[in-house]
């Protein structure tokens, strides 16, 4: 329990005994042993291979025939609502509007939610002027990516909406959405904005994501777990919206906001369409790739414990959720590596629905010859490297709206 | 995927708008609403409700009668199978002797298990001059701390025996009960010691437990499961040793080396008796009373994800596991609270065996006029005030040889 009192009492005996000046990273790039058994004594490098020896139970196989890809998609339902673990909804009260402000356009509203007992969660809604019972549209959830907040994707510059001006942002979806007709409604990810603790009062800088994940992984749940739930209400409230057409419920996520859109796709059958506004990539492999250690021997992992879902990895990868939500429209708009892409295609072909799946790469990797052609990502890259692999350019991350608007518009024709 | 960009892109403009310069963070030691509903909307703060709210389901109960305690240690250790999720020993090999160097008063043999078919786990055993198939010895599994080796359990300098002398300091538990008479099995925590990855080579400094705490967590694993499994295999062999008395195995950890001592208690009844060297907590009441924040706004959390372990603590906690090796002989040595010491007595007394349980506090505290007198923990405290609540002395945390040989030499006379 004293952990860093006795690393620092016992350990240093030890290490100072055996340590090298002249570590070179690179020369230990990827888990290797000298032993004629080929045995590991590293616990990572085991622990390494126990994943390495682990593929996801679910993964799509093109040798699929239409209905086995429909007996897949449910089972890839059912595991998803198992590693989501949603809990009962029997003290969920309806949402209350709290507030309405007209806008250039549209009509502003702020709701709660109430997911728990103890807890409020609000969101915004955008109604287009025109838009009514009579006259419905369809609606968008829009979903933030890390850092961002509702109010963010709203266009609004603050929580307190009767002080707050609207000068939008390029990453505004809900705002880009709404100007187009359509309602937007948009929600904060857990722990950031609204929904943070202390960061706003204490000007402390960031949003502390991990110790409220920690807490929930604590009681065998996960920060997408409670994301999705908390989102699932707002989707229910969504389908009871007078001024929202029921058959056309789109779910748009941004970077982050993609983890959720993947959860409620596959539990909830009959959204319409998403909006996967982030890169594509297999979450293991990268994991599983990315051990070129630091100076100090230390080896990488991808992300953190927000994005922590225990045995989520075992049942299945992005692409595989991706390929899933076939045969219903899906845009990707920031690339990945085209093998992922092929899979998803392949997905939708078999689901008779080849048309509706449309991907983008980014601008920089547009021309083929500009991505690295390969079906294996390399074992023992950082970061950086991975990102080029995957034909990812990060300063340009933002919401593609230049391919997001025509998209819907074409989806939406109807 | 993006934190960091979009953390620093996109949350500043928001936080440093609403930002006050005169946060203390004493105003806000426990989560507070100032809604009529009672409501809270920080996502921590209801993940706080949610943990608060959910119980252990195995709380030991003063009520039990003798069968109802008997029925209920069988549900405990059906729970710690199942939490720590040991695969399947199907490829286990045999360990394998590897070496062999006759020291003052005992012989110390290197040994080899083979957990899983990748791996390989060393560990120490030490077997005193005499001790034979014809006159056995009890025998005692040695769990170090964290940040210690089983080099260091066994007083020695370097891993390469050959090259390594013995100079036990005062934490060489192993080399202690050696000295007494008995056979000491000496192994390695892992990620730490001989089981690290990279930290000796680099001489980068610590030891990274998280990154592989990390990797099992996603196969829905976690650090205590893999390291109890793999004491499990080193146990499962003690059973076999020729000169090990069957019906004496003790096990005795130091502080981390408790957990993997619980997990093993509950899971072989036959283990005879403990030494718990460390405080005793309740593991979620720490969490849930340390919320006192940073001067940036941050709640802490006890420790890092090498101590997660999903739905652990909707099961049991610190206390109750103890409690629940009644009749077993255990012995505290480190203090904590006296409800603790008072619930865990009560269930030695319900189990006809009160006088199997002895405890020790730290010798600052051994006057009860020196321990605040609580049952329950003041919400709102940071780490510090924990440890002095707990009646925790840090800086004189070590293997308390002075009561546990005494209590050793007692419950193994015959």
């Amino acid at each position: 329990m004293f952990r860093s009192i006795i690393t620092a009492l016992s350990a240093a005996a030890i290490m100072t005994a055996a340590a090298q000046t002249d570590f070179k990273p690179e020369e230990h790039s990827t888990f290797t042993t000298d032993r004629p058994d080929g045995r590991y004594t590293s616990s990572r490098a085991i622990a390494h291979q126990l994943m390495a020896s682990k593929p996801p139970r679910l993964q799509y196989k093109s040798t699929f025939d239409a209905t086995q890809a429909a007996e897949w998609r449910k089972e890839m339902s059912a595991a998803m609502a198992r590693v989501m673990n949603h809990p009962d909804t029997a003290t969920v009260e309806k949402p209350q509007l709290t507030g309405t402000w007209q806008r250039d356009g549209y009509r502003l509203e702020r709701w709660e939610s109430y997911p728990f007992a103890q807890a409020v969660v609000p969101f915004l809604v955008l109604v287009p002027d025109g838009v009514s019972a009579s006259n419905p549209a369809p609606a968008i959830m829009c979903i933030p990516g890390s850092g961002q907040t509702k109010e963010l994707l709203a266009g609004e510059t603050r929580v307190d909406l009767d002080s707050s001006e609207t000068k939008p942002t390029r990453n505004a979806q809900a705002y880009e959405f709404v100007k187009q007709g359509y309602i937007a409604v948009a929600v904060d990810n857990p722990a950031c904005g609204e929904p943070a603790d202390l960061e706003v009062i204490s000007g402390g800088g960031g949003w502390d994501y991990v110790t409220f994940s920690r807490a929930l992984l604590e009681l065998g749940w996960n920060y997408l777990g409670y994301a999705s739930y908390v989102d699932q209400q707002i989707l229910n409230w969504m389908r009871t919206m007078p001024e929202a057409r029921r058959d056309r419920i789109v779910v748009s996520g941004f970077s982050l906001g993609t983890e959720p859109l993947m959860a409620l796709g596959l539990m909830n059958p009959d959204i319409y369409a998403f909006v996967y506004n982030d890169f594509l990539c297999t979450t293991r492999e990268r994991a599983l790739v990315m051990t070129l250690p630091d100076a100090n021997g230390r080896r990488p992992w991808p992300n953190d414990i927000s994005h922590l879902i225990p045995e989520f990895l075992v049942e299945f990868d992005f692409p595989d959720i991706v390929a899933a939500l076939a045969p219903r429209p899906v845009i990707c708009t920031e690339g990945g590596l085209d093998r992922d892409f092929k899979t998803i295609a392949d997905a939708y072909a078999t689901s008779g629905a080849p048309e509706a799946f449309e991907y983008h790469h980014y601008a920089k990797f547009v021309d083929p010859a500009d991505r690295v052609p390969i079906d294996t990502m390399p074992a023992g890259i950082n970061r950086d490297t991975f990102f080029r692999l995957a034909n990812v350019d990060p300063p340009r991350h933002y919401f593609k709206s230049e391919h997001v608007l025509p998209w819907l518009k074409k989806i939406l024709a109807d």
